[in-house]
């Protein structure tokens, strides 16, 4: 792991200090509640969950409290009036803790619990609805969900579409305007490289691995030589197991992830572990001089999403990582499969019901749908009495399959259960700017990924994004970074090179 | 496990209620903090440490603000001065509160960080200067230590001894008073019934087991099983691994305990198993009513050794478990031995430097020891240049042998350089309160342990002590429960019996 670079002082302004020293106590809650988040998923014993939940609610109303501070108000006001004197991480500071005091105080108390409460039903009955798939158990709960939305869109405020507000709580600038733009472009292209996908016959739609069953201890041992390959630094991380993988960030020198064993179709587990690193990554490399400071975590969803997807998808699934992968399943796994063959298993390409089931090419054809029908919900312009059958239908023109069940199609994600409107749209934005990336290694220094050199992959990321945390807004990191806004034309280009044109030359790459 | 009885009601009065709902943000944050210190113990990252502490210093210090909050001082001052009108339960809130909110009032912040400076410094040169044998190193921080235990003890106030008002710290009511009395008895007992093991010869100094090694992952399974064997309840508690055995309460429905393996010598792993058993048995017989107020804990440290030291030595070193043992361990560990020899095996007897390592015969010497040179130390009548060498003779005197050097003297606990002060005696209090309730159960319903009647021990303890939680002082808890006070005679009884009378019936309590 490569040592992080420290900004020499980054903070100077004594208003800024003042600020920072208030902030630690918000800090040190933080890491409490991110304990008790990650504890809930690995270890706490099940009965656990009554005084975990009053716990966290509790340091959540005091993390409320604490934001509405006026003297912190009042520094922050201060801070803003002397902004061009501020240095970048100073601005930083000012901008992050900024714009949550301001959602703290746009979001009356009274809204906020009601939305924990209904939200923390609805997951239940959600989970019900979904097993029986009974769209109507879940109705009234998702329409009061999306009232909740609505009304929190106006106390927000906006200036184009209610939308861009729920849009800017998980991407600070991101508006309909930009999704509009690039769904524009990213939907007819990635529907043409799907169909010469399908009909070129490269790509297989299943294959025989993903029908073979693994030994849940020797996959243990394969996850953990697989971080051992990307360097993974055990003296601040750990690797546990939960129902669904996440990384918890609980500090620079302390970042968690999970990964869960199906006991089956082991590149499942593999891509989750990859996917989870890195997202781990960028935390262990932001600056050591921002730890404890409000920019000491990632710009943005989109941009967290776009170093997972990085990892995952253009590092993990190129043809340069077969060879490793190809050893490591044989060593661990007894799998015999030679890279060429695992190049095919792990970047199989099917129109699929199942979002998280989906690949690289047709996954942002379901963003494209929830972001379409919840921009509607949102402007009202759609009831969620209609909207099971606006999914279905819209399904069957992106993908030409039908939901035959709610279970396969508009209660497959827990997303809106939890109250997340605007959220899905961070994950195509996460592939945009990782394809940016690729683009821009694979333009300037193309021997990072044909040649697998992980230290100088995770150097490039350092020096580029991780290093900052949340010093810039996102779309002033990734036009500093890659020089260019996000839109949809890496990402094309990317799936056009890789599922168009690598094909004829794959050898070159298999290392 | 026995369902916890629940109180009908039991806070009513207004004033009582307004205080527990002030309480419940501390409860939150003991809570947090309780997992933050459990997660540094097992699974923490190493580099993780030092966010840990700087999150949990700072919220160490809001607990601090909270409990100097004049609000929370008035409604106390109220519900004090209707303490008559007030229900058992009630009062315990406020007598528990009280005392918290008065040592926080009486050690000013500037002393309590000091403390926590030196202390944490001092933990840490402790270490060395016990690996080197060098008492020189640990000297000056020892000194500091005592110097502050001493202005504690001004600040907090006592009527005969400066020693009382740290023992009340963890023993509410405990006085130098009651030791000198108890040990006066306790000591010249304890060295006859040694005498007569010593040269007795039925209890060995050593057994040939102790010098076995066994295979860790078998030592898992074998601990798992046991706690199954002692109806444990894994949706409520868990078992993991750490450098020193722990019991760490989150909650009535959330109790941890860890255990480490040393790979030699299987009963140390057994019986530091079974004593935090004891510990989390405590927690989970808490009448839930009492959930997340400042009487869901232990009565104090010394009712709750009691507890630990009931399980390990009582339940768990006495004759009716070693079949259960014998069976385990021959099924778990391949160890072949038959219950007499285990109860051997389980039970030696030596005078030995080290206390962790004492038997139940001379363990309260070691205790008698301590106990006499911190209470020189705080009245000032030894100095800490002195210690060394009043360790070594008294040392000589109570068990006939000598340290060959500080390591295995005075360097070997880590208490004081925590600045914990007037916390051994509990460990000693708790061997007395076990005994007591041993004299209880073996006049009233000897088929409990004679039996090995696990579910009807765990009632006993319930119904009488467990259930209360600190809602009773500890001698009004142990006066109630087994009728009388805290004194040698029964862990005289109880020694005599098990070393002198015991080896000539032992068939009759194999099982």
């Amino acid at each position: 792991m490569t040592a992080t670079e420290r900004a020499e002082n980054p903070f100077r302004d004594e208003t800024v200090k003042k600020i920072l020293a208030k902030y630690r106590l918000l800090w040190a809650l933080d890491h409490a509640v991110a304990l008790m988040g990650w504890d809930l998923e690995t270890y706490m014993p099940r009965d656990g969950i009554s005084d975990r939940s009053a716990a966290a609610e509790e340091l959540e109303g005091l993390r409320h409290r604490l934001l509405l501070d006026p003297e912190l108000g009042q520094l922050l006001r201060e801070a803003e009036e002397k902004l061009d004197s501020l240095n970048v991480y100073e601005r930083g500071v000012v901008r992050v803790l900024g714009r949550e005091v301001r959602v703290a105080k746009a979001i009356p108390e009274e809204l906020a619990r009601r939305e924990a409460r209904v939200t923390s039903k609805a997951t239940v009955v959600w989970r019900e609805a979904k097993r029986k798939a009974d769209f109507k158990l879940f109705k009234p709960y998702l329409e009061e969900i999306v009232e909740i939305q609505r009304r929190k869109a106006e106390l927000l405020g906006y200036e184009d579409h209610p939308y861009d507000a729920l849009l800017d709580i998980y991407e600070e600038g991101l508006r309909v305007r930009d999704l509009d733009a690039l769904f524009s472009e990213l939907v007819p292209a990635t529907r043409r490289v799907l169909d010469r996908v399908l009909s070129g016959g490269f790509y297989p739609q299943r294959h025989p691995l993903e029908d073979e069953s693994y030994d849940v201890d020797k996959a243990r041992a394969l996850m953990k030589r697989l971080l051992d390959d990307l360097d993974w630094p055990w003296s601040r991380g750990r690797l546990d197991e939960s129902a669904h993988p996440f990384t918890m960030d609980l500090g620079i020198d302390d970042v968690r992830i999970t990964v869960r064993y199906e006991g089956h179709d082991i590149k499942r587990a593999v891509y989750s572990l990859v996917h989870e690193y890195g997202h781990a990554l960028y935390h262990l490399q932001i600056d050591r001089a921002l730890a404890r400071t409000p920019i000491a975590g990632g710009a943005s969803m989109g941009v967290h999403e776009s170093q997972s997807r990085f990892w995952e998808n253009i590092v993990g699934r190129g043809p340069w990582f077969m060879r490793l992968l190809s050893e490591r399943l044989r060593e661990y796994m007894g799998v015999d499969a030679a890279p060429e063959e695992l190049y095919r298993y792990v970047n199989t390409v099917r129109p699929d019901l199942i979002r998280v089931d989906a690949d690289e090419v047709t996954y942002n054809l379901h963003i494209y749908l929830r972001y379409t029908l919840e921009k509607k919900l949102i402007e009202g312009s759609m009831t969620v009495d209609e909207l099971p059958e606006a999914w279905d239908t819209m399904m069957e023109e992106l993908l030409g399959i039908r939901p035959p069940s709610p279970r396969e199609g508009v209660l497959q994600d827990i997303h809106w259960s939890h109250g997340s409107f605007g959220y899905f749209p961070t994950y195509t934005l996460g592939n945009v700017v990782a394809a940016m990336i690729w683009r821009r290694i694979w333009s300037d220094n193309p021997e990072l990924l044909a040649g697998l050199d992980l230290a100088r992959l995770r150097e490039w990321l350092r020096e580029r994004i991780h290093r900052w945390g949340a010093t810039f807004p996102p779309k002033e990191l990734v036009e500093r970074s890659l020089g260019e806004q996000p839109s949809a034309r890496a990402l094309v280009e990317y799936l056009e090179w890789k599922y168009l044109e690598l094909p004829g030359k794959l050898h070159e790459y298999l290392g």
